[in-house]
């Protein structure tokens, strides 16, 4: 596939974001396992700074995140760490053969598609909207997080090595760990199969320790 | 990247699917553009067949889609057709270059992470097992439609040519089009922008148009 070489490494990478995103935090995460610099623009997601005009007329959907790249903002979290990945090759993020790589985006997607979006702030707020109180959206998001992250942990549950897909750490457990800090928030179950150990693993990686939310320079508490 | 070649192309794929189920549309239109045979395996997911031992046995989630191929079986409709995409790449269904790659999967990805999981039928089901009727869940099916539809436009706003992203089908109409059948299904407007113009030209292909749901051999109107 074509890499637009000359364009990469040319501007700085701008990622637009929030410390409690976690979205965003799937991105930092990336950015960090491929040693790469980014300058961070912080917006409050609560008072929602997102909405205003002048990131809008960045990423018209105005969530967080988006990464500005030379002449281009992309938005949605794993297609901005695929885009990474062709870029910055190293050190893959993606297995090297067709089945595996649609084993790896499968696991992501179940966090992506699965859990994530049904559980977020758009979401619960559209439920509190809705008559539901904190007790409600808490539970409502448990659930979710339970169920997708039990099949997580029956994807991967025959496969060895410290991370989800073995002995490197890909996809899957940049979109895992994040998740599992969502897992936390809402008091859901995580200690599904080797849900914990992988994320121990990664933890200990300084790309992982570097991108949590309480060491992000907007992170309030 | 290595293309397993052999096993591409020696057994027959199965797709697992239900013919109103929007993300196995989806795989079927990628079949069908890629000129491939495949043989159905259809799962009534009103009567719970997806749950049933054998099929939770090849996909421990118990959704649809899932791909047998040779050896293994993929799930996730985006990880699936990124596969087909990958081992069998003409027509291609994602541009050449960085950038326009990540503005085809970001706007794959509003379908597949904003729209859809917010408004298919198990978080339907959430809701009314929490006292939503059917008119409250159609609102709410509608508003994530419109919400979602609305940044689908403008992502391809600028885009000249019959499809999302020009003169070639890429993973973003494969997304859209069944995307607009649950627009219809639960009375979402979706006159943004292109979008009409881009759905009536990619039901004039061949593939989008055999993939439909009402031309299942399992459909019952």
């Amino acid at each position: 596939m074509e890499k637009d070489v000359d364009h990469a490494g040319t501007a700085p990478l701008v990622l637009h974001g929030y410390w409690r995103s976690t979205a965003s935090w799937r991105v930092r995460i990336a950015l960090g396992l491929k040693g790469l610099g980014w300058e961070t623009r912080p917006h409050d997601l609560r008072s929602g700074e997102q909405r205003h005009a002048d990131y809008v007329s960045l990423n018209p959907q105005g969530y967080v995140p988006a990464l500005e790249v030379a002449g281009a903002v992309l938005t949605q979290s794993m297609a901005i760490i695929e885009y990474l990945d062709e870029v910055y090759p190293e050190p893959a993020l993606l297995p090297q053969d067709a089945v595996s790589r649609a084993q790896v985006r499968a696991f992501a997607q179940v966090v992506a598609c699965d859990i994530h979006p049904i559980q977020n702030l758009k979401v619960l707020k559209m439920l509190k909207a809705r008559g539901f109180d904190q007790q409600a959206t808490d539970a409502w998001a448990a659930e979710v997080i339970e169920t997708g992250l039990a099949a997580c942990a029956e994807l991967v549950r025959d496969c060895d090595g410290p991370y989800c897909f073995g002995d490197r750490v890909t996809l899957a457990d940049v979109l895992l760990v994040p998740q599992l800090g969502n897992a936390r928030r809402f008091g859901a179950r995580f200690d599904f199969g080797r849900i914990p150990a992988i994320e121990q693993a990664c933890n200990a990686l300084p790309a992982f320790a570097a991108a949590r939310p309480e060491m992000q320079a907007d992170a309030d508490g």
